[in-house]
């Protein structure tokens, strides 16, 4: 009996090979190329990953965990076969605790359906990537978005995990203790690993209380640079922003075409603040100030909590609205991330590639971080465009890795980022990287062909 | 030649064999017992670590970092000999970027050394163990301390570190961007190794700004577990407290009389308040109603820095105070984390301890992130004290760990906390430890016996 033979009489109609649910499995929401998987496993358990796991590591099949399907590296291409593992079944919120301010969730609860289920608690989670992904991808690609200027990443967010192991153990990586010095960092250690090194099916996440108050407000700027600047400097006073959004001219217009807003098109900061009524009431007379000085235009703050939800929910969609704008076009977005003293340089390098690339695009970032996007929206069929947009991409990437920066600040390394890790990284590091994953997956079976290709 | 005439012809003075050196190179500050290690070299940069690597690792012989000498669990003792590396003559501040409020120093500059340097700049590093410890042995033990309820812990304020590997390559674990998805997480690899995976030369920390306003209050109350509560609700209420200590009243009586201030005698709480002054002033307001609410007395915040810095400095020498109490006794502390909502049962379960154990001892504690130390100052000829003290230490350990905390918050395992990991984590979770160990270093040269004494 074959490996499939096995899981079939398992898993019955949970588990496939039909064409449609493969292709459905594929890949992500970007450009990479998409590679199905051989089969589908719709797990419900830790005890049924472990399963398959098992099975497939005696037979060396690759397994690939799957969530919301919304990874932007190619992280889900199946590119040496095998099996994908999806866990959006895995959807209980396990425990709460508002005393501790912590919850455990299956793998496959998305962020949405956990900020659902904690809202009559008065605890949210904060860490937000615009897409409604899965708990266990966002901890898997160290994921963060637009409020980690103020409340972190996953890195910070994530207090333990269990994780099922290459060699079919199951793990329990820590326990619920705010800080712990026993021992390797195991939580740490899957954080980002992309699946790489087992898979995550339960994750235990540090929560905050809902704000006692909380206010948006939009503001305008002559160009992207005077944006930047304010931004900036707003970090560099120190002001707890909750998020601090860049939207360049053409994402604002896109953004207003999609959504149905009637911002004003023009280059824009969209600022969060949490905190006490008055904390929020001073924060926000502060940025105020400071982004006058940049000649910022129409800084308002608001209180309106459904023009706020209108604006937020408009910035998440911002993928979508770029793709909007050119029909049949398939997006290819940069994620660099730099020292913020060096965002203001790297934004005006990415403005100088963009104005010789023949393919639209839009800027648009976690600037409190010095994380920014760029969005192309290019033609699937065009190689020329792919070119282009290739050749902006790593000149990006090389100019964040010469002044300090990262290849990715938060989208992961898939097979995306696979040949920038090797210029951002020395030959010892990446070397230990893959010492690390023969370590704990001899046979290469864990979602194989990301991050280490070779390894 | 033998490695060490090798070593001798190389460093010249900065190699010593000298009982006097190795014996001040045997050992922390507590209870463990000392191993000499068989030479000790002071190193000066990255590359001579590098070399004395080289050369211990060809011959199989251990390699021990040596910092300021304040670990607490016995991570110094050269229990298979080998050669000390002190890297206190490594103590450059390398590096500031007030733009970008990070820094990259020498793994042997202290704290202290470190805010001295950042003061003009309006800068400080906040992370604060006591001690004056080094970076490169915080970042090893992943050290806190009193302010990490409001800043974190070495865990969030390490951005990357240059380390000296087994195999006697010199990596980089990442860059300055202030997060990134690119690849495996060395540096929380690294932080909290306690040298057994490599040797940290250089770390790059995140900053932060000098508050506008600082404020500090004592309270006093009932009963050490009117504190806890109030201590409690002060973080259940989401105040961004930037210190909040509990010290009983024994310790109070102890602190007093060491440093000459005149405290009064009760079980208190401690607050730091940092912020705007506007901010500050509400932190302060919303403490005072809420301590009231638990029978906090003469609680009154303070904004005059000499009186501040002298209650800190008093808390700071907790350790001195303490021991000063009992000539000739040798002091053994504990270091659970629990659950914010369990701290109050965990002390309460100490307390119950502590009544029935001959020893004298105090409960310290930072309380916001559910961490507390119980200071025993025992009769170092008395097996018998060692051995209710032992027996104590278990029960408060066994206590934590069955309700989700962990043996050490913050001191590390060294080799005081070995015996207590395998019942903190599972079997798999200890062999993954111990897989990462063999993978990184091999022959076991680096600090063994610590952390997984069989590894």
């Amino acid at each position: 009996m074959t490996v499939f033979d096995t899981l079939r009489a398992r898993f019955g109609a949970r588990f496939s090979t039909s064409d449609a649910l493969r292709v459905q499995h594929a890949g992500g929401e970007a450009h990479h190329r998409i590679a199905a998987p051989d089969a589908v496993v719709m797990a419900r358990s830790t005890e049924e990953v472990q399963e398959v796991v098992r099975l497939c590591a005696a037979a060396g099949i690759p397994v690939i965990a799957h969530g919301a399907g919304t990874s932007l590296e190619g992280h889900l291409s199946a590119v040496r076969g095998g099996v994908s593992l999806d866990l959006t079944g895995m959807d209980r919120v396990l425990r709460v605790s508002a005393e501790d301010m912590d919850c455990t969730v299956e793998a496959g609860v998305t962020r949405e359906a956990l900020n659902s289920w904690l809202r009559d608690q008065g605890l949210f989670f904060p860490i937000d990537p615009g897409a409604n992904a899965t708990l266990g991808g966002m901890a898997s690609t160290r994921a963060s978005g637009t409020n980690a200027v103020r409340y972190g990443t996953m890195r910070e967010a994530v207090l333990s995990l269990t994780v099922v192991l290459a060699n079919g153990e199951v793990i329990r990586t820590g326990g619920r203790a705010r800080k712990s010095a026993a021992g390797y960092d195991l939580t740490r250690l899957f954080v980002g690993a992309e699946g790489t090194l087992g898979i995550i099916t339960e994750v235990t996440l540090r929560l905050h209380g809902i704000p006692q108050a909380i206010s948006a407000a939009v503001c305008r700027f002559e160009d992207v640079e005077s944006a930047v600047a304010a931004a900036t400097a707003v970090v560099q006073y120190g002001i707890p922003v909750a998020r601090m959004e860049l939207m360049d001219r053409g994402l604002v217009a896109a953004v207003n075409a999609h959504s149905g807003l009637d911002l004003p098109v023009a280059d824009m900061l969209a600022f969060e603040f949490h905190g006490s009524d008055a904390s929020v009431a001073e924060q926000a007379a502060l940025v105020g100030e400071i982004v006058a000085e940049f000649g910022g235009q129409g800084f308002e703050a608001a209180h309106d909590a459904p023009a706020r939800a209108r604006l937020w929910k408009a910035r998440h969609e911002a993928w979508y609205a770029i793709l909007g704008q050119r029909p049949g076009c398939r997006g290819w977005v940069s994620d660099v991330c730099v020292p913020v003293s060096e965002l203001s340089g790297a934004i005006h390098h990415a403005r100088g590639l963009l104005a010789d690339c023949p393919v639209p695009a839009v800027i648009l970032g976690h600037v409190g971080d010095g994380n920014f996007h760029v969005v192309f929206a290019m033609d699937p069929e065009s190689e020329a465009e792919a070119a282009a947009v290739k050749q902006a991409n790593a000149a990006m990437v090389r100019h964040a890795l010469s002044v300090g920066g990262t290849c990715t600040g938060e989208h992961g390394v898939g097979i995306g980022k696979a040949d920038y890790l090797t210029e951002e990284y020395d030959p010892g590091a990446l070397a230990l990287m893959a010492a690390l994953k023969a370590a704990v997956d001899p046979q290469g079976i864990m979602n194989p062909g990301k991050i280490l290709p070779g390894a």
